[in-house]
C-alpha cells in the first residue's frame, strides 16, 4: 500500500512524535510506502481564504474555490496535498484531541484541501466521491479520560465525538474509515505504557488492509429518501442520533 | 448587558458580514455595549504553538502554555481576548459550518484563547469555571439543508454536530449555552429570506437574557460517579449518547 500520513502536534519530543517515528519504522518494515505531510513542522497555512485563489477578496468565497480547483489556480500547497491524497491508498490523520476536535492546524487541513470541487459540490458523497475506496485512520491522543469518553461518560462518546470528521469529511469523501486508534490520559503514558500502546499501534499498521470499515450507510444505499432522511424503520432498533448512520 | 461577538467569514459581503452587522444594530438599539473580534479583519492567529508563550520549541506544550498563563507572557492577542470575555455577561460566536465544524480561525481562538489556566487545568469544569454564569450563543450558517441536518437526516442532528463546542467547550468552561441561532441552505437565502432570518435573528438578540439555556448536567448535579460517568437510571428514559447529558 502506499500511505499518506498528516501529522498535527506542536511539541517535538511529545508522544505523538513517538508515534508518528513507530508509524514510519512500522509501515517501512511491513513494505508499504509513504509520505508525511507534518502540518507544525512545514507551517502549514491553516486559515483557508482569498489568497488561496489568487482572488480579490471581494469574490464570492465558495465560488472563487470552486473555479481555482478547475483552473488548477489553487495554491501550490493544496495542490501538492491533492496529488498526496490521489496517489495514496490509505489516509492516516494523528492528532491531539483539543476541545474535543481537531487543532485548528488540521481543521484548516481539511478547510483548505477538501475545496469545492474536490471535497464538496461533487456529483457523489457518502461512501462515493473523489477519494472513493481510499482507507482512511484516525490517530488520536485524549487528555481525558477512556471512562469520560465511553458511552456515559461526561465528555460524550469518542465515536460520536468522532463523527463529523469520520463520517461528516472522510466518509462523506468516499473514504472506509476504520476504527480511530486512539490513547486515552495521554499524559500518563509512562515507559511500560508507550511499549503497550506502541504495540497496539504496530497491530493496527498490519492490519490496515484488513480492518473492517465503520459501516457507515452509503448514500447510494437506499436507505435514504430524497431529502436525505433515513427512510422509517431502517435504522436498527433503539438507535437515534449519528448511531442510526451505521448499518 | 455587554456581549464580546466573535465572527470569523472570509469574504466581506458575505450574509454572515450582512448578519454581524445587524446584530451590532440590534445590540446598540437595545441599549447593550458590544465589543467585536472580527477574527478574518483581525487576520487572527489560528495556530496554537511555541511562539505564543515565546517558549523554546522543546518545552512541553501544555506546561509551558500553563506556565505563560500564570506568569501573564502570554501573547498580547491571547491576553486581550481573555480581556473581552471576563469583561462579557454574554458571548456570541458567529461562523459558517464547514465540515461540521468552526472555520479552522475559529478553533484556533479556541486552542489558543481557552488555554491551559484558563479554559482547562481549572478547579471546576461543565457548568463552572472562569466563564460561569456567562452566557453563549452559537449564530451558524450552514450549506446544508435544515432536513439533513435534522433526527434523521444523513448529516446527523445539529445539536449533536455543536455537542463539542456547545458541550464540551462553553459549558466545560462554565458558560450557559442557549439554543443555536441557525440558517440552513445560507446559499438560497434570497432578499424575503434574508428579511425573514434578520427578524428571527433580532428576536432572539431580544431575548438574550431572557431565553431558558440548553439543560446540560453539571458535574457537581450529583448524576455523575467519580469516574465522570452518569449514574446508572440518570438519564431520561431512551436517551443514549450526547442526549444523555441534557436533563
Amino acid at each position: 500500500m502506499h500511505i499518506h500520513h498528516v501529522y498535527a502536534h506542536p511539541h517535538a519530543d511529545s508522544l505523538n512524535a513517538a508515534l508518528r517515528d513507530e508509524t514510519d519504522r512500522t509501515l517501512t518494515a511491513l513494505g508499504h510506502t509513504r509520505t508525511l505531510s507534518d502540518l507544525y513542522a512545514m507551517r502549514w497555512k491553516a486559515v483557508a481564504d482569498h489568497d488561496d485563489f489568487a482572488a480579490e477578496p471581494d469574490r464570492h468565497f465558495m465560488t472563487a474555490a470552486g473555479e481555482a480547483y478547475r483552473t488548477g489556480a489553487l495554491a501550490a500547497d493544496i495542490r501538492a496535498e491533492h496529488e498526496r491524497l490521489l496517489a495514496a491508498d490509505a489516509l492516516l490523520l494523528q492528532f491531539p484531541l483539543w476541545w474535543f476536535s481537531m487543532p485548528a492546524i488540521m481543521k484548516g487541513w481539511f478547510d483548505r484541501v477538501f475545496t469545492n470541487g474536490f471535497g464538496y459540490n461533487t456529483a457523489e458523497h457518502y461512501g462515493a466521491g473523489v477519494l472513493a475506496g481510499k482507507r482512511a485512520m484516525l490517530m488520536v491522543t485524549t487528555g481525558a479520560t477512556a471512562e469520560t469518553l465511553s458511552g456515559r461518560g461526561i465528555g460524550g462518546p469518542l465515536d460520536d465525538l468522532l463523527f463529523p470528521i469520520q463520517h461528516g469529511t472522510l466518509f462523506y469523501t468516499g473514504m472506509r474509515v476504520l476504527p480511530p486508534f486512539a490513547i486515552h490520559s495521554a499524559w500518563a503514558v509512562d515507559s511500560p505504557g508507550f511499549a503497550r500502546e506502541t504495540k497496539r499501534l504496530r497491530e493496527r499498521l498490519e492490519t490496515l488492509a484488513a480492518t473492517d470499515p465503520i459501516p457507515f450507510r452509503t448514500e447510494s444505499s437506499g436507505d435514504y429518501d430524497a431529502a436525505g432522511l433515513l427512510k422509517p424503520g431502517a435504522e436498527r432498533p433503539g438507535t437515534t442520533g449519528f448511531a442510526m448512520h451505521t448499518a
